[in-house]
């Protein structure tokens, strides 16, 4: 059940890095929607490798192809299964691999569980590679969503020790998410975003990689969405951003951070406004008991530095159990964030329509 | 769903703060285990309100009832349900917090939700109260780890500004967990556990409270339990936690700080010792690509101050959409964080035991 | 995940025969609906022992006790839970049986899957007693579904060989149903209810037992509910039927018979009545390609003689592996069919309702 | 969730008859297991159309094609993903009958549930094309479990009003299931096989079609499988079997025949036999509480006459609501039973596999 999401939808993902493909299988797409396939393109190719400086030069098109679940381009109420296939493998070299686990990599946890079996080529299953399949679902339910009046849209908020603004958790609208997309890297800030460059730069340059912080926003979300103690939508958005490989923390609203403060201070008043029962500030993140408050929905997700580096590290040889050095060879991201921040809005699509999907008007599809 | 749990393992808790019960169903408990019931009480006991001077007075024994599942003591195969009758209940006043919802609570997500109909008594089924049943379940996997060589512990790692120390990410054992009992509060310095009392006693004077981190550790897990994607360990692990109210964050390994890291620094270099693959730093936090790496597991939970505070908040009249001012009646905790450690715990063991179930040796039951 | 069911709704049944009560937790009623009580103790008094001569004099109130999830008789959007408590047990003479099964029940498949740790007493979890809880769901959603114009009653057909005349498959109504309970038997014909009372006094003169077929219709389902492969009407109801302990068959619409026929005799003809669409004959049970069709859902379960008898039968001792005799004592039903009639209606409302959640109007309730 | 199925294992089927391609996901096989892929292909073409003069002329290779989940033919723990394309495909025609639907099928239902935008062509994923994925999984969980001793076959128990000989219930037999193959007809006597196929040339040659029942035996099962209430062997095996389409009824064991029986004669006596505990008849099935007692697994399911057939049948114009004639064209199965056997063996691997995952010896493999 690990490949697979959902308690109102169903999503199964599958493939490994260099099989013959790697998919993904979506139930609950209502019969009659269209999907805008540019729109879901152009998505994609934010995720896609090779498209800038400052990602690995492994080039995919990356291209979907519906193999069933759309009939003239509508869906039919059947699943629907995309596939990519996998034409620029390079499986030479994986067999030393297989040995030496890469540190900061899944290699040695699924050579115990797998018994050996597992696919060492391009880290298999743990590839970041599946994360495409993951962006297929959320590209889809964002347009969903989208026709529903809801939102989502995420930027790198921090590489390193380098911030880019917040985004205002009150009052967050459509047009800071497209003014994400007006810089190169996807940033708020046009100087976070040169400063940014740098420093992948550096790292690129030293061979080495850089962590960092992303932040989402989900906006439009009526009040009433979630449910309490094990399906709340703090528990299901974690479920899924977990699922990007990387990820090693989330938090919601002022977070962290938040914790640290007094009662006093991190309460958010109620008020009224046009009508509507609004918070003054939103530290609660949009969410209160795992359910939604009308209030944007803010959260952050730490993702760890690509652990795949250049620079000589020690591991062990799993055949004969002793120490080794270690240098990655290979096509790799100095920094993940940049193509990381769409899976982030793909995962919280995912989690949210599964979570709404009973409550919103089919008709707007 | 939403108060369910489980894929090998199933719990389903019930109840709402000032119900005549609440509880827990607990499938997945293996026939002919024997649960030490005086370990079972004093683990409850760390949860339960009115134990110190830094907790709610309200009184409750809160000694479980098992009303099935165990024949003489041992369980037979059925499952096991332990309700708490709720006796010492104060259902006045709360026909205004029903008009007048408290910020920072679920009160109005839920009065949305449930149209009006929800159990505004105590917070309903959104009270703490709720992590009674969840400790119950908690505190047997627990037991059942305990068995298999597999033991959590957790301490409160920081209220407001004053840390504790942290456990040491390679080494922390038994006797570290042991350690966090004989403070006052749960930690492991004496030095915070003072200062933290400090702390708490000053927001109780002020009607105010404070909220913190809690980091948690589990040590024995074999390599290799957890599954990619959709159901690693830090899914399964953020699902279960995120279930306890307060919970606005979770981090694993070195979370947020390491991913403002190089990779050279945040990997983990392996190595082997008494022939054994390990890792000579934990940055990843006993997890990779979601599966356990046989190094112990650490994470950290970020929990909210209690929202209930004595001082004068700005609110909502539901009923007539004005701005009022709200002054929170009743008993509360200035600091939840004390009793939160057990829940942390509790909330670790249900989400490791539904991953670990099929691959322990029930003989060691 | 045995004892629990539902993809929209939630239950989970727990308890054994002789525990200290038996219950059920149900999550998914909308909040606002009242629970008719006394239409609900009605329907379980159906199903409870000791009503007539025809079932064991096993006297038990049956009385649910509405633990959490009602506020002043009103569902509050919590999870329900019910128990009723077990006053009249009997737990002696369970010794022998635990060492020497009886044929027909779960005695000896329970002590090898559990280990001698199963609770023996009066069939543990696997008594007849564990659908009182059925019946505490099935009757609330029939409540439900009552409120939203769709109605389900059953009735015996045949007990041995002696059977009632059928719905209608095409016109069964509401009037259809409240004949049943004209009778002693819940049975559409007069005649019939005569001589199945008189069969059924003949076997428990004798110490024997009899089985039979129970047949249910549904009513007002609308066209469209149910999913196709694993998840359609068929593969949902049966889930459900086979809850019920001596269940060992199930058929819908012509079933068995229909499949001995030409293609052209069991298809149903389309025909537009008042325009709408129908079927001429109700060969298909309403339910095509998984999905109603709006024509009445018709299923038979067929019921297998109670296992329990009093006359002398073949066994063994599992502790010494050595054929033995065995004659079983207690208080037990010559004919269960009376008391399962309740029992099919209760999983074909719980299936039903799990289907149509999101698509009947919450407004009904 | 409607195409997806399993609780330790994930099986999700995907596809349309005339879509790009069909295929099915499949979690929950052991890494480090190797298919036979001879069998497996020996297996599908028994279901495979165009094999004999008793099926439809259209003509599928039907190969799957293996997408991922295994490295050169080993399983490496990822999921399994196998395609059909869909080659000899003709989506002529449908238009009308889009608007037309034929009785007994589910064009109609499927035109309401998904509101016209369905895929009327060839039944869309009502068709039995659907089959073909299901047997793949189906195909391979019979090798895991023939591997681990377990053994599953089917025969046509009857067709019309000819019957089959049945399998002794107490004594089916690895070469019984091997005998079925030694006719032309998937039956156990030679004397079935030439009336049967006497009977379905005649539906041929009449335009019309007829149905019957297929009985299954497993074989090999230890004792103390299955979980009672929701998830006993019935309960799981049921859900499976109604997957393929045109199942509208199933028994286990003596079934409907067995409950018009005395207790005294349906139960049966237990019997200690090379020290073991057997049962000196097999009324149950196999199955006592819905947990396997060691005796072969025995169930019958009826399969109703393929709804397409020649002769003019009467049905509506969906878009005015009239009456109409319709005489379904295309390439037609006279009797469904012959390729219906292996996916009834798929359906019963596929339920047995998933409650007997945790059980059996991995090493086996």
């Amino acid at each position: 059940m690990s490949f697979s999401f959902g308690s109102n939808i169903h999503i199964s993902i599958f493939g490994q890095s260099h099989s013959d493909a790697i998919g993904v299988t979506i139930e609950g797409i209502p019969a009659g929607f269209r999907p805008d396939t540019e729109a879901l393109a152009a998505f994609l190719s934010r995720r896609a490798p090779g498209n800038s400086e400052f990602s690995t030069p492994r080039k995919e098109a990356d291209a979907p192809e519906f193999i069933c679940g759309l009939v003239n381009g509508t869906a039919c109420g059947s699943p629907i299964t995309a596939i990519i296939k996998n034409t620029n493998t390079r499986p030479s070299d994986y067999a030393s691999l297989s040995d030496v686990p890469r540190p900061g990599h899944a290699d040695y946890t699924a050579h115990v569980k797998y018994k050996g079996f597992e696919d060492p080529t391009g880290g298999g299953h743990f590839s970041g590679r599946m994360t495409a399949p993951l962006c297929i679902a959320g590209g889809l339910f964002m347009q969903l969503l989208g026709r529903a009046g809801i939102k989502i849209g995420a930027h790198i908020q921090s590489i390193g020790n380098i911030s880019d603004i917040h985004f205002d958790p009150c009052r967050v609208s459509e047009e800071d998410m497209r003014r994400i997309h007006a810089n190169i890297l996807p940033v708020l800030s046009a100087e976070a975003d040169e400063k940014m460059r740098g420093l992948i730069r550096d790292c690129k340059i030293k061979g080495d990689s850089i962590g960092g912080v992303i932040e989402c926003a989900i906006i439009g979300v009526p009040v009433g969405i979630g449910e309490p103690v094990f399906h709340g939508m703090e528990n299901v958005i974690s479920q899924c951003v977990f699922a990007i490989p990387a990820v090693k923390g989330i938090e919601f609203g002022s977070g962290f951070d938040g914790c640290a403060e007094l009662g006093s201070v991190n309460n958010d008043p109620f008020t009224v406004e046009n009508g509507e029962v609004r918070t003054v500030t939103n530290n609660h993140g949009g969410i209160l008991g795992g359910i939604t408050s009308g209030m944007p929905i803010i959260f952050r997700a730490a993702v760890k530095p690509t652990p795949s580096i250049g620079a000589v590290q020690q591991s062990v040889k799993l055949s004969s159990l002793e120490d080794t050095a270690l240098s990655v060879k290979g096509r790799h991201d100095p920094c993940i964030l940049p193509r990381a921040v769409p899976c982030v809005e793909a995962a919280a699509a995912i989690a949210l329509y599964d979570m709404i999907k009973n409550e919103i008007n089919e008709g707007s599809v």
